[in-house]
């Protein structure tokens, strides 16, 4: 039993503030809301934190319980703290410290494997594809009825971790399955939170686009696209739209940020970028990583790539 | 028993001819592939045929026994033949007469709402997402033995008809977990039918979209795109990007097959399109329809639409 002894956790306390990470997506607030309607229906009151003080992007605001998140810098003296989906208590931002000197009333429920397991109770499982994963797993084991709520915000997270199933366990898909059967509406999930956008963002990413370039660099093929002009929801999205390009090792892609900053996204289906990404400063998984760069122009983003790209 | 008539009709039948429409796409290919499969656990050698002499396009051939397709103008004699996922006989293109002449060793499996069920045994549901989805329902009443292959060939068209899942009954999540338990690699079918695209293509695509246009045609709001250069996948390609556009009433694609001919493409979450693409000598649903025009510029279509949006 997975969440044997987190459950037992619970017992006695009656309220909690529910924290995830900051600059949050659709796992990070899913998994939230799902924990908080599983505490509800074990007697315990709790809402949703973000320690941070800008508002969450709209399309998470549509999840179940979105718009009642807290996005703030106090959290209130409660019975019981859990932290869901954060990679380490760093990414609770503003409620860091308030966290770490109440780590004996705190549950941490995490996937990712940087976790350092810092709570009174710690259920990390690198090897799961999303914390809603987890959260479906302490629903079964306690017996929670999941709610046509639940469902949805359980699938939002579970779409959102996996690129709509492009990656996962195969037991994602039983899961999901079962979310639908509870109500779940996967194809409205999908619209929501991975497809829209409006028809002039649609045409800045097109224009970056337009703009790729295709260089060969010793044995490798690599593909660098610059996106200016646009907002930060729009910037996170583009990489999304240069998935699928099948003939390239390396697809870098210059995020403008302001007139002086970058971010730079890395991607490749068989070369560490990992380790480019750290060379940059930066960091990831081997399959996607990314940096922050100060004053680059595309030539420069192509002479470091060059440099470093049999590392 | 839905596939009653159909289990009975295999009795002493040694060789068929699966037949799927012309112009395949992945419910095309997926289906006909698990219904070879199943007549082989069934005893029964049988082959896929497409009435066309151009080749598949190349994602299909990767598909379960994708490469064993013969794409010709004549069929083998055989005991039966199984028309799969055509909306009617005309769409079995060059075996149109030669099946009409052979109705009564012809089996029909489809999930079109036009399909006039003119074979021998018609196993026609058009409330199914996919034809996929009905061979697994044969699958399943007849008990054969779901293996990796026929998993991947189902869940290619399932994919497919569902647009990832955007659409189709709750039942289809149902359907993705047992194929996804039986072998279907999910993640690899996305990559190969939906995601993978060129480079030199996605900036083809990018460019279209960089010169998309926006217009008010009285309370509506309209998005207009032309795409040219292309070639004709990446050309049906560009009607996906499109789909997340959340601001505009209707989005209209003009994509040109040559220098006098073009398709176009009509897309709307709440306008009745197929009407609009009536007017314009096509057809189709009712969020997405389509017709051919001959020597329109851009002009022509907006005025087009303007004249037709309030039919």
């Amino acid at each position: 039993m997975l969440f044997e002894q987190a459950t037992g956790f619970l017992a006695g306390k009656r309220t909690a503030a529910v924290v995830t990470h900051i600059r949050p997506d659709g796992d990070a607030i899913g998994s939230a809301s799902a924990t908080i309607m599983l505490l509800a229906a074990h007697g315990i009151d709790a809402a949703g934190y973000v320690g941070q003080y800008d508002e969450m992007p709209a399309p998470l605001r549509t999840l179940p319980l979105g718009k009642q998140f807290h996005c703030t810098d106090t959290l209130p003296d409660v019975d019981l703290i859990v932290v869901v989906d954060c990679g380490s208590l760093a990414r609770t931002g503003l409620f860091e410290d308030h966290i770490r000197a109440h780590a004996d009333r705190t549950l941490i429920i995490d996937h990712h494997a940087s976790n350092a397991c810092e709570a009174q109770v710690n259920v990390v499982c690198p090897e799961i594809e999303s914390t809603c994963s987890l959260i479906w797993q302490w629903y079964q084991e306690t017996n929670t009825e999941i709610t046509a709520p639940a469902a949805n915000a359980m699938m939002g997270g579970l779409l959102t971790d996996t690129a709509q199933f492009r990656y996962g366990r195969p037991a994602a898909r039983d899961i999901a399955a079962d979310l639908v059967k509870h109500g779940a509406d996967e194809g409205a999930l999908v619209h929501t939170l991975i497809d829209a956008i409006s028809a002039e963002n649609l045409q800045r990413i097109g224009a970056a686009l337009a703009g790729l370039s295709i260089h060969q660099m010793g044995q490798k093929r690599v593909v660098t696209i610059e996106a200016c002009d646009m907002d930060i929801p729009t910037l996170e999205r583009i990489v999304d739209f240069t998935r699928g390009i099948d003939d390239a090792d390396l697809i870098a892609v210059l995020k403008r940020l302001d007139q002086d900053t970058a971010a730079v996204s890395l991607r490749s289906q068989h070369l560490d970028v990992s380790r480019i990404a750290a060379a940059g400063g930066g960091g990831g998984h081997r399959n996607a990583a990314g940096f922050t760069v100060h004053g680059w122009t595309m030539a420069d983003l192509r002479e470091f790539l060059a440099q470093h790209l049999d590392d």
